[in-house]
């Protein structure tokens, strides 16, 4: 996969993108990343990127030239048969795990990021497929969101995560939240283990992880709850939870 | 406010602390970020801060000792009458603006960052007072998220925003999706503005943006709409966009 990445704060990339997961990625030729930043496309005298509204307010508005330009050429050098523009900003489809999943069957990614500026709309009408939001809250730019885009893209290709970290995605794929995790000692300053994850037991073991799941997503996401198929077992577990939660 | 980030990759945050308004935010002093890599923390020989958990299974799990003693350390030094101990998992509440203006109200925030491991579940019972997800996706880390809630909260700091970056603020503060934005040039290869936004008449102008910003969220976000008291006039906007969009 390739990922350009637009930005005026090309620096605000290169921790995140040099460690971890996003780094192995790149260093096993899973991904190639590129962070451009679309001010060196701006074909006027003071490479402005930027400027007023049209009609008035506060704010600046990102000018469309530098990044129709900046798009037309990483969509030729990548030279990819299709290619996902990504936009961040609030206005954008709410991102999950099923976009990303989407998302990593692609094989170039342009992600645009705008900082405190708007975007002029011709930008989104004409060169973005995707407007995504990240989440409803203000962010100062789209940089935050291009990579929780990025890391969770990544992660899901091919060969890229090793076995320590892909138990995490196992959570996940049941619909539930996970459930309660401990580790030594048993005993932490007078805070204790549950005790039957020391009896060996594995079928009590495997009965008490279903049931503190099934408990944290119905004290936290019930909402969850309504989007999956449980198993005779699951429901009868269910009861029991909310009989004792009474 | 004083934030101290608790993570094993402190050189993730170099990059998005340094730059932009969060960095600006430190030079005013509004701010102070402390990033600690909580191995340091470790009473053990080889500093391990993970183990294997209890009743078997894959992944590791974050021990309490390392957390629960860097936390106490850094309450110490903060020596704030009240700390909030945040901890970034897909197990949260869903994090929000709503949220975001809560925190800002803090002195000092602590935020513990897992990475691929579970974190041991005492963590979560004794020394965490909010957990907090920043949307249903699954990412390498807590370092993303701690960085999302960490722009948002501080961009609300008193001084923090300068004109240019406050605008973004106000319309979500509207409780609809911003208009859209147009600036120079009035045509771009052939891609025209509306032509109200050139008419220089303000109160046309004013109604379209309304109307647009309206007509935005019916379509994209219209469990916004449910969220907000209208104004009468616009009211009768949103009826004209929905004959408009039959």
């Amino acid at each position: 996969m390739k990922i350009d990445i637009l930005t005026l704060f090309p620096e605000m990339f290169t921790g995140v993108l040099g460690q971890s997961i996003l780094h192995k990625a790149a260093e096993k030729s899973a991904v190639k990343y590129n962070v451009v930043n679309f001010r060196e496309y701006a074909d006027n005298k003071h490479n402005t990127v930027d400027d007023y509204p049209y009609g008035g307010g506060a704010g600046m508005v990102l000018k469309p030239q530098p990044i129709f330009d900046a798009v037309a050429d990483l969509k030729e050098k990548a030279a990819s048969p299709n290619t996902r523009v990504i936009l961040l900003c609030p206005q954008g489809s709410r991102y999950d795990q099923r976009k990303a999943e989407e998302l990593a069957r692609e094989d170039h990614l342009i992600f645009i990021c705008g900082h405190y500026e708007g975007y002029d709309e011709r930008i989104r009408e004409n060169i973005v497929t995707d407007e995504i939001s990240i989440g409803d809250y203000v962010l100062t730019g789209g940089e935050l969101g291009a990579m929780v885009v990025i890391d969770s893209v990544v992660r899901l290709l091919p060969e890229v995560l090793g076995n320590e970290e892909s138990h995490m995605k196992d959570s996940f794929s049941t619909g539930l939240l996970e459930h309660p995790h401990y580790t030594r000692p048993a005993d932490f300053r007078g805070l204790k283990v549950p005790e039957v994850l020391l009896s060996g037991n594995h079928k009590l073991i495997e009965e008490w992880r279903n049931k503190e799941a099934l408990r944290r997503t119905l004290l936290r996401r019930p909402d969850l709850l309504e989007k999956i198929d449980l198993t005779d077992e699951q429901e009868k577990w269910l009861q029991e939870v909310k009989k004792e939660s009474k």
